[in-house]
């Protein structure tokens, strides 16, 4: 990143932590972008208290929006956010050509920060994975969180690069999912040797106490969209230490996660999204389910079992009061 | 696709087999585009009479192009080929919508088919992709064939649903790079036995005699960047039903295919595509072997082992005539 | 192999071509070695003409055999085949010790050669992949067939080492099921130019006219057990450099092949092998279509479906007579 | 398992939790098994507090143990352990039949309880895992526990499976080793809605805080070779609640597995075993750190690697007095 990186434009709203949602972006019927429901729940991601938020990261539709759509979804949280909290913007693209275009598009929409994943599509190595970090770091005005989700890009990052991209000023953090909590350890424990230099999130909203424990500084949970206060009231256990109270937050909010795995008709990305969304309409928050093409909404039965746990898990209006804290 | 498919201004250049070369992307030293050896290397296919040219495949970068890149890249190619042989364009984006803005892009820059893949990034699965190309096929106004590419999509299409989207008019035609004979030998058979709604292209430039025994149409092999006249001469013999020249001229085709193998600085795309360009710069056909980032251009000894393996081939300047037919 | 291996005992059994099948091994309903059934079974494939027999394969149930039930299955092959054609045996295990035992066994009960995977279970590199094949070739006095089966192993022999392998005498040949034919292609190359130290068959019984353009001398078709007169009718076809007969006999083959494919209730190992033993019932060549624990025997709409694809190749007893030369 | 379960020979020695290390197979130079130096390690493990052993398992070289081999290693398990505590056996084998004949051995020797993978080799899936299973409860009259090992066998074992399983009383446990911290979660969770039938080992030694937080009961570290004592007293710790006692022992045993990472010369089982072994022989403990075939021992910088890390962690003799409580 280049000198500009600590102007007092974007020094002040650095994603040094805490609970930082990937945000959904929710469509009309006719998968239009659906602006009001994007402001609603961002409004209540605000609200309970998140320390930012992540746009167009895959949860956010990345790989399904447009260029066009990717700028209004980046100016149309940073207009809603209004500061309050830093906007983080996925930068998601093949290869860094493609990436670079991404971040100048992100930098001019008012992104605080933004997210990249190692290259993909074309099979490369340690050295261009390395390369090509350093090459986005160079060119960016705002920090740069690498984004490890082997599921994705079918790389996994090695945490003594990320390590090194730290010092180097390359990279300002790490949003982990890529499912391998042994190497998020050695992410944690290399980086504390070396003095902190990357902010680490997980993207694993089912174990973030484990993570915690690692040394995660926050979490980037896609289930925070249905539950935000849980996520923020884990986060504040941990801050006071009160491991007891993290664990059972983690517990309740991993039953909740069910959400995820009751659709019948539908797998992979739509299963998870699909369900974030039909719960988050079910909540009110937003005004439709509908998933991007080749996906189609979440409908029937499917709809009806993202109901039941909702309602297990007493996340169906009229909402109930949060809970008063347990100590 | 829609009606204008039959339209008389591209009907005449469908690709319906023979030898389609995935046409590299020169860059200068500065990794800008470099025409003038585009144009000399396409000048050079058409000479040793191929019979498409297939922009922004995997091997012409379409992973690494920007958006402005890939529309000159089918400009220059269009202008060039001026209309004798069809030019194939990829439309490689992560899913359908941004498939479906490539695929306007590269319309309206004048390509007679386009190439896309199973949707990558994003974890998606039979009925979507299926529903992928389907939305691709309807939008389209020109030819779509399918890639079928796991190595960079990690998605195996079914033999049985590209059939079945031939019948249904979506596609015209596949472009396997799968890597698996067994079920390229199963596409060819339901396809034959549904009256052979798709043409067949194999992409793998070793095994192509096996592939037209199998039922291949034709062939996209990234070797033919070098040697044209090679694949040119075995499609005339397959046509001949000379399995023995066929043969031998793929085992000499597979012996130089060994250049992709001998850098020692490089893996990946880099290594294929890093031989493919340093063999033409040393046959004088482009100016720079260079390569996009985050990948370098070939030097020192991996140059040499390139060299080594073109002069044992008899591929390096002064060219050799063209051997005289085998019968 | 020690100096034994050119004995007057196995010099004159040792498999160098042709087709080999890999036998399926007969059980009874309650899942007894059915010794009957491999008679009649083996005599059939002796009858069409078959160069040699291959037991406890992948096909040979070699991972379900107790120790015990292997060398019954051995001793038992070696008495049918009386020496008429080699007896080649598995002597899968997990790493070199287990292999060791195997080997012993595999000799003490008569096999004329025998075929050893790369290591599995425990993860192994390519310099432990090479001293394993050096130490079973160095113990053996029979010769040693590498068995190439990544989808069982997860590990691919490389070409270049099986070569090297082969000119040191450990390997007197390959069995491919590695699925890749681009490396099959090299590795026939390799072999070649070195001299053709090792005999190289392949297992894909759908593409093996390829194979055979690719430099392979003979197949292990589990095909082979419902239908060896056309694998043997292909490789006389081959042999006969009648290139149009082989791609005709191969295409019949592969539509054959669909058997194994038809079973809905069973998924895996078990719907190719419970295919092959349900077709063999069907012709009445073995008694029960059982197949060992965990998987259970083929029955219902399954068995019809396995009849209906016999029914159109002809293959349901009274069996047509064979057709005629095809010129 | 049947009716002898619950009888008084073995009922009070079920492993319930824990630390169990996976013991190591000490090798004479010559690769025959050092009684001596087993006897001396099993005796360092009892005298740090474990609950049990485990012998056989991946780290105890069972894909490398003949079946004599195997026998005798359990036998001096039993011999030495003497009825302290429990003595698990690896029954580690290919497909059902197999891996009864490895149970009926290991309970002739004395085994307390099995631990078996999912099938191997053969392709299964879901309905033969689950029946492999079941077949393998129904004939122990010990304690069986499941190992879910995919980077070894290539199948990952769905939670809800294993719930039934347990409730069904064909597990008694599970030995994760998967990798997947959200799977875990997701089986603790099940685990507990239903009882907890299961008894719940994490297989991940520097993961072990996390896995205790999600509802591990104990842990089976490859690490607690090294460093029993580490392992007791983060698990005393966990038993107290101490949650930063647990972090702090953890991050210092996440530092020590870095052993296994600085072999320069191997790879794969070898560095992690071959580290272990490495670090043992330098404590003294056993004689030497011989690998079986097809792996050879570390030496030369490598050793001195694995010395570094060791002394760096106080772990070479004259080893340290053990820190007092930490509270």
């Amino acid at each position: 990143m280049n000198a500009s990186r600590s102007s007092p434009q974007t020094g002040t709203r650095t994603a040094s932590g805490g609970v930082v949602p990937p945000v959904v972006t929710p469509l009309t019927e006719d998968r239009e972008f659906d602006v009001p429901s994007f402001e609603r729940l961002i409004g209540r991601l605000l609200a309970a208290g998140v320390d930012g938020v992540f746009v167009l990261g895959s949860t956010g539709e990345a790989a399904f929006c447009t260029d066009e759509l990717r700028v209004r979804v980046i100016e149309e949280a940073v207009r809603v956010t209004a500061g309050r909290v830093p906007v983080l913007a996925g930068v998601i693209d093949t290869q860094t050509d493609r990436v670079l275009r991404q971040l100048e598009a992100a930098q001019e929409a008012g992104a605080d920060g933004v997210v990249a994943t190692a290259p993909f599509y074309a099979v490369t190595h340690a050295p261009q994975i390395r390369r090509h970090f350093e090459t986005i770091g160079e060119r960016a005005d705002v920090p740069v969180y690498a984004y490890d989700i082997p599921l994705c890009v079918h790389t996994k990052l090695d945490p003594g690069m990320l390590v090194e991209l730290g010092l180097s000023g390359a990279l300002a953090g790490v949003k982990d999912s890529s499912g391998d909590d042994v190497a998020f350890r050695r992410l944690a424990l290399h980086n504390r040797a070396e003095g902190g230099p990357l902010t680490l999130f997980t993207g694993h909203e089912v174990v973030v106490d484990g993570a915690y424990l690692a040394g995660a500084d926050g979490v980037v949970p896609g289930l925070a969209n249905v539950d935000p206060d849980g996520y923020v009231r884990m986060h504040a256990a941990f801050r006071d230490g009160d491991w007891a109270a993290v664990r059972r937050e983690q517990d309740r909010l991993a039953a909740l996660f069910e959400i995820t795995r009751v659709a019948g008709s539908v797998t992979g990305w739509g299963a998870g999204v699909g369900s974030f969304k039909t719960a988050l309409m079910l909540q009110g928050v937003i005004a439709h389910n509908q998933l991007p093409e080749p996906f189609g909404a979440l409908d029937g039965d499917d709809v009806e079992a993202v109901k039941a746990v909702l309602g297990t898990a007493g996340l169906l209006p009229p909402l109930p009061p949060p809970p008063l804290p347990s100590r």
